[in-house]
């Protein structure tokens, strides 16, 4: 069947919508496909408010480093139209001293949400950038909302892009129709588009280099069982579902020629903070000498940690492992591990393919 | 807390029921705890006839290896008490030949009811040379269905004597308060008592030597999110249970000195057959470079297969992955993998620990 990746839903977009005022309370939207509901409902979310976008992103309803970065920035966004909307509501006095602090209070709390993907802390950090910069040249709260607006629009633009020139990289990498497994979602979901390690699948398969795609199901929550394996049938794409304790089998058979994941933080060594279970794959990727690639744009890259042991992993709630508890039993919930640089054949990179030593010198 | 072993039922006995008549429907009685329902419900089934037997490996209510050959032995002891019934109900007339017949017919059923455990078709084939053994000395129908039934509770016995047995040596495998791992569920729930990697552990905690045991959940029927984690609580036994995909993790923070698991077959050069997901733990136990223990009974050794690749491996349903199936998405379900013999750092037996590629010869 055709490879049809325009099958797949945008996963988030901040709209103006249309009808509504400029400013002010339902100006601006931002519209999110709610990921605990796939695979078997599609559901969007209109969100209007930075609660309601950390709550979003707590849950889990939207996730992936690159999406949560456009997540991040969208919900400053919305408080640059929510206190622009109060400074009219109230005459019109505009102090940008206190609303560079109100702005810096609200930036505090959405890079909060989620402490292992550095995309979120990143993205939040560019929008306080890009305020500080308006103020400095006296831009007011309406100029800055529609600064703030169109950073996000840039944003979405270009992690497509970088997805797309990731995926023809990472396809480079297979010279023949090949097994790939997968674990999480890079996918479509987890970006603006096309996705990140799934966005070299989806070249791949374009270039009919993808004879099946082994996704793990990703325990507890399931990004592989049903985010990926859903975005991938969605575009045609041959996968098969297993079970994370299932891949070393799979590798065994000789099914898997190379692995592709993606990455919530890569640190100076070339180190990679990634979903849950990255680990355990490489390190049997290694063992059946099989490439172990990371596909992850240069905003995934954090040169500010030299130690990939100061990455905040974030621990994650009992329920999600088992849902009723048990007198006795404990629960162990970290939601994200970290791969050592020596198990990484490749970064796969918007700027190219590098060794994992390589990668300080790259962003540099 | 004190461990109390004595706290975790007993997962399958064979009984005579009291007030019934000595023979026919409702002489005796499988009793069986359905693993099922554990760990919210404790609830027994009273299985009375080949069928119900069959139908409960097969839906795994009775699991593991060595509680696989209790109900397959205790299937043909019920067919024989039935057979005897019959008999007796159309005048009394004993066909040896016939009967030899009719029982081989029956142990081909229970033989086939689930392929990989080789301590199922052992059990039954036992089942068979007893009747053969009656049957040359002249015996009828009533003295061959006694003696199955006095066969059954020689196995239980033995089955737990040789737990005991290799409780002390696992143990003893351990030289101070260790974290340990393990896989699927080898415990007293998969055994007549007391299990066979769980009674390492069961035997280690007494001697004060268990800081903590690490529980893979173990996908998809979660024998290790079920059935481990709740005996193990039961017993006191201090345990947290971790998705399958967080093994490399907690291995890698140290705190794992050894991992445990059961087997399902062990062929005549050390290879083992166990619950899927067991490969993936011993690759990751050599790469940490941890001692990957076997604990299994010499039942479980099969000197006729000498390549692992001749195991038949049961493929489950696609159901127990993914619940509801998704278009386009394949699913790929297999219960059982094998861990070559060079990743077992040692194999205990009731008989003694050895090196996997000891095992042929003590057997012989």
């Amino acid at each position: 069947m055709q490879i049809e990746i325009e099958n797949i839903p945008r996963t988030i977009e901040l709209v103006r919508l249309e009808g509504a005022p400029p400013f002010g309370d339902g100006a601006v939207e931002l519209v999110v496909l709610d990921q605990t509901q796939l695979p078997y409902a599609i559901e969007y979310l209109h969100i209007r408010s930075v609660e309601e976008t950390v709550s979003a992103i707590k849950l889990l309803k939207v996730r992936g480093a690159p999406a949560l970065g456009i997540a991040g920035a969208s919900a400053v966004t919305l408080k640059a139209f929510e206190v622009y909307a109060d400074i009219l509501g109230s005459g019109g006095h505009f102090d940008p001293e206190g609303y560079r602090r109100e702005m810096q209070g609200c930036a505090g709390v959405v890079r909060e949400a989620r402490p292992t993907a550095v995309n979120l802390a990143y993205a939040v950090d560019a929008c306080l950038e890009v305020i500080a910069e308006e103020l400095d040249s006296g831009s007011d709260a309406q100029i800055i909302a529609n600064r703030l607006f169109e950073f996000v629009q840039q944003m979405c633009m270009e992690d497509e892009n970088a997805n797309r020139e990731m995926g023809r990289l990472g396809a480079s990498l297979l010279e023949r129709p090949s097994g790939v497994l997968t674990h999480c979602n890079a996918g479509s979901l987890a970006t603006a588009f096309f996705g990140t390690a799934l966005g070299a699948v989806y070249e791949a398969a374009i270039q009919g280099k993808i004879e099946m795609v082994w996704a793990d199901e990703t325990r507890p929550v399931g990004q592989g069982s049903r985010l990926t394996v859903w975005e991938l049938s969605r575009a045609h794409v041959p996968v098969t579902l297993i079970c994370d304790d299932m891949a070393a089998t799979v590798m065994g058979q000789g099914l898997v020629d190379a692995v592709f994941v993606g990455a919530d933080r890569i640190t100076a060594k070339g180190d990679v903070a990634n979903k849950i279970g990255t680990l355990g794959v490489a390190i049997l990727a290694k063992h059946f000498n099989i490439p172990f690639y990371v596909v992850a744009p240069t905003s995934s890259i954090d040169l500010s940690i030299a130690d990939a042991s100061q990455i905040p992993i974030e621990i994650r709630d009992k329920s999600e492992v088992l849902e009723e508890p048990i007198d006795g039993v404990e629960v162990y919930n970290p939601a994200f591990d970290i791969t050592p640089a020596d198990l990484v054949s490749a970064i796969v990179t918007e700027a190219g393919i590098f060794k994992p030593n390589e990668i300080s010198r790259i962003v540099k």
